[in-house]
């Protein structure tokens, strides 16, 4: 009997967890087109065809929809990211191939999908968790190529890591946040390049 | 008689660099109270009470008049960190005099004269001339610090000048380009500082 409450319960969290999904990416498709800003809940009801009271079942507000569709983009690039570090032979290339990745991942996002581009720029504006989160993903990383690349002495240990990782977060800066990145699309490769060797000259050994 | 031409001559071209000085004066309070993309060369004219027509006399556009007072704030800035530097005793202390004026100054732009502030940001946006010869003159003055410090012997001398400058120029950009920096403001002062450090960490001989 208990087990049998356990496979319903179960199955009730899989489907609302898949009709969330649905609803995330009916959104998705909706403000891909229309925008963020311009789309209201009740626009993606009649889109979806749910009601907007059952959309509210499931998100409390449009910017939880807003941030759920962040959370997937940005996830995406730490996914290219992790796969572009992983077989880096030493943590100079890491950190070369991170900083790079970031950036392009980033100005791919922003000429195939410019609206989504901009609900990731809204939310670094808006301080959402979905950028929080994200920031926190990206320091986390280059905490352990830093950390890498000073067990096997190609960077150098006297700087205190928390300032050597802050520095490199606030350089960086205009790579990874979407609401700066936009002025330099133009030459976002090259200054990926310059950025990532002075980085590594800054923690030469 | 030829001398008297002159004379007539300069004192005219007096005259006229007097009314220019006039209209840009008048535009800058104007552009402060209101804005300058809500302005409009007629509202210029009836606040100074000029003519329309005798304010093209000395301007093509408004954008001239915008480019004009843009030009005399940016000095501002470029003259505080002559000014900054000028004493410093080391290469060293002049990168870090620099990095942290030209924050300061663009810091304080941005909380006592918003809407002068938005006019830089506009002239950085649309790559107006005054925003690209300030450009020029900061790379100027960190080309003259970096050579100063690699003849010192305090900066390294391997990494090509050009690709040193490039960098440089790129890691500071939030902090110089006003576009960028109303996204640090909260953490201006220690981005600044986290910034020169790491900088100068990559200049280590």
């Amino acid at each position: 009997m208990r087990e049998d409450e356990n496979a319903a319960g179960a199955a009730q969290t899989e489907t609302a967890s898949r009709l969330r999904q649905q609803i995330i990416e009916a959104a998705n498709e909706h403000f891909s087109r229309y925008g963020y800003a311009k789309t209201t809940v009740s626009d993606l009801a009649r889109e979806i065809g749910f009601s907007k009271a059952y959309i509210y079942k499931f998100f409390s507000s449009k910017q939880e929809i807003g941030e759920s569709i962040c959370r997937e983009c940005l996830g995406d690039i730490l996914q290219a990211i992790d796969q572009a570090i992983m077989e880096a032979p030493s943590a100079s290339e890491k950190l070369r191939r991170f900083v790079l990745t970031a950036t392009r991942e980033a100005v791919r996002l922003f000429f195939n999908d410019r609206k989504i581009y901009e609900i990731a720029a809204h939310s670094a504006a808006e301080g959402w968790s979905s950028t929080v989160e994200h920031c926190s993903r990206l320091r986390e990383r280059m905490v352990a190529i830093v950390q890498e690349g000073r067990s096997s002495g190609e960077f150098e240990r006297k700087t205190p890591l928390d300032d050597v990782i802050r520095a490199i977060m606030a350089v960086i800066l205009p790579l990874t946040n979407p609401l700066m990145l936009q002025y330099v699309l133009d030459a976002a490769d090259t200054a990926a390049l310059d950025i990532s060797s002075l980085v590594l000259r800054s923690l030469a050994p």
